[in-house]
């Protein structure tokens, strides 16, 4: 039987129940957010009502999820991660709601609900971007506070947040992926924009939850190479469902990259290939895991039903 | 003869040539930006190229210079203070790109040259915005590598830059501004706005430059009240202008705010109040800065021709 270290739970010997953990780590987070999320009042309420309605839109929490998992996996214990945790789900959901912008992808609905910027104008849109954004870091800072001893970690945490959110991670995949819009592209340009647009979050949560934790600086290189795996594996892994899936079972469109002709993974590779590619990420990410000092059940699973997932 | 201290220059008790130092201090700040501002490289160089364009577009670099007369008032030497003056830049440079997006104020030109989101386009712009704020925490980042002994202190800096730039501060009187464009306000909204737009950005430069050289906690409040009283004559003082100046000496266009029926200091107060106030602000500011322990000819001069400043 594994080891199981959770950041909500005690540990028990009884056979995971994925599903039920699954939700109960779900619930705490959005405890969680609700916790960090400024309450809407002052002259500028306006701008944190815009703020909570695309933050508590729902989505998977994966980014937080996996942090707390690696920050439990490394036996951290209190509160100091939740800021963190915080921090990391509001960078991606300003990175969507930018997104969203008309000037970009100009979505109008995102998980069956109005986008933002539809509901509270194009100007409130991109400044509840900014505000989000800026407000991560500040929500981050306030680890600073609830441990200023350990500000050393906090601080390598923060450099890690900000570097793999900015040009060099998800900005810079999406800078690439918005100015290739609309033609082909090579595959060594489509794998640079799965890795940093969705895979540096995701390195900077299993890196931010192993580094206060107080993992060794070889187990955080380790966490990060596996979470980028992970993360190209999950986008592959969209590719395929868009010529594999339904559109009943997927909720949105089907064969949509084909009309698009847009380049993905299977248009570039063939769909054995991509199933393929996907095993050997996921295994590899997999072996990675179990080559650290401890292990986490849940966490593993979680990865594997990330990857494998029918929509 | 004050005792003077300088970042840049050894003490002399020779008179201040204000211009000449001035110009001296702006050549250090522009090289300082050029240091942290990222080589345009990789498959995501546009993105850095836009960033380069809005910031190194010229300026007052004020917000610079006052961190870094500050420190060095309180003694701060070295570099460390160095990326936090990059990074409030980056910040109050973010901000005028987003202000000019078409969705916010639509502005085609600014200081003479084309804005970030015509020539690089909507969806750069936007993105370009995005990546100074998100990178100005990163430059902010490194300064924990420069110092890492000094991570308790560089933690309390980071906090006031995320809290002087976000909801409770620039941000959040740049919500109050958009959503109340285009009609009238109370005269306690125009403060609001005035104090946080303005105000938030100059408190965190002069707080910062505090912090960071080890100034005592009353010292960093009585120079963040001063910075606040500083913004405020300014932005008294711009109102005063557009009605008193000429198109010429303002180099934009005057008695914009009476056209566009806009609720200013003047019209709420009146030209002489208005008058009266700034000079109000500014003393009691300079008496605040007069209180510290030490003193700097240059930073009280700075104030004084910013505030009294005819264009």
């Amino acid at each position: 039987m594994w080891k199981r270290k959770s950041l909500f739970w005690t540990e028990t010997e009884r056979p995971m129940n994925f599903n039920e953990e699954y939700q109960k780590r779900t619930e705490r987070i959005e405890e969680i957010l609700k916790t960090y999320l400024p309450e809407a009042k002052g002259r500028q309420a306006l701008i944190m009502e815009a703020m909570g309605y695309s933050l508590m839109a729902g989505g998977k929490r994966l980014r937080p999820m996996l942090m707390g998992e690696v920050y439990a996996l490394f036996g951290g214990t209190g509160r100091l991660i939740e800021p963190f945790m915080a921090a990391i789900e509001m960078i991606h959901t300003y990175s969507l709601v930018h997104d969203d912008l008309p000037a970009m992808d100009n979505d109008e609905y995102r998980r069956g609900r109005r986008t933002t910027h539809v509901v509270y104008g194009e100007d409130m849109g991109i400044l509840a971007g900014d505000a989000l954004l800026n407000f991560a870091f500040e929500t981050a800072c306030t680890a600073f506070d609830l441990a200023p001893e350990r500000s050393r970690d906090i601080g390598r945490a923060l450099k890690v947040l900000a570097e793999k959110a900015g040009i060099y991670g998800m900005i810079g995949g999406q800078t690439v992926d918005v100015k290739e819009a609309g033609h082909p592209v090579d595959g060594e340009t489509l794998l640079f924009i799965y890795r940093l647009k969705t895979g540096a979050l995701l390195e900077a949560s299993v890196m931010i939850g192993a580094l206060l934790a107080g993992a060794e600086e070889d187990e955080v290189r380790r966490l990060e190479e596996a979470a980028g795996k992970v993360g190209l594996a999950f986008q592959i892994q969209d590719d395929i469902l868009d010529v594999t899936s339904t559109t009943e079972v997927l909720g949105k469109p089907v064969h949509s990259d084909e009309k698009n002709e847009k380049t993905t993974y299977v248009t570039w590779k063939g769909l054995e290939a991509s199933r393929r590619e996907v095993e050997r990420l996921t295994e590899e990410a997999l072996k990675e895991l179990s080559g650290l000092r401890c292990r986490n059940e849940f966490l593993e699973e979680l990865i594997r039903r990330l990857v494998y997932r029918e929509k």
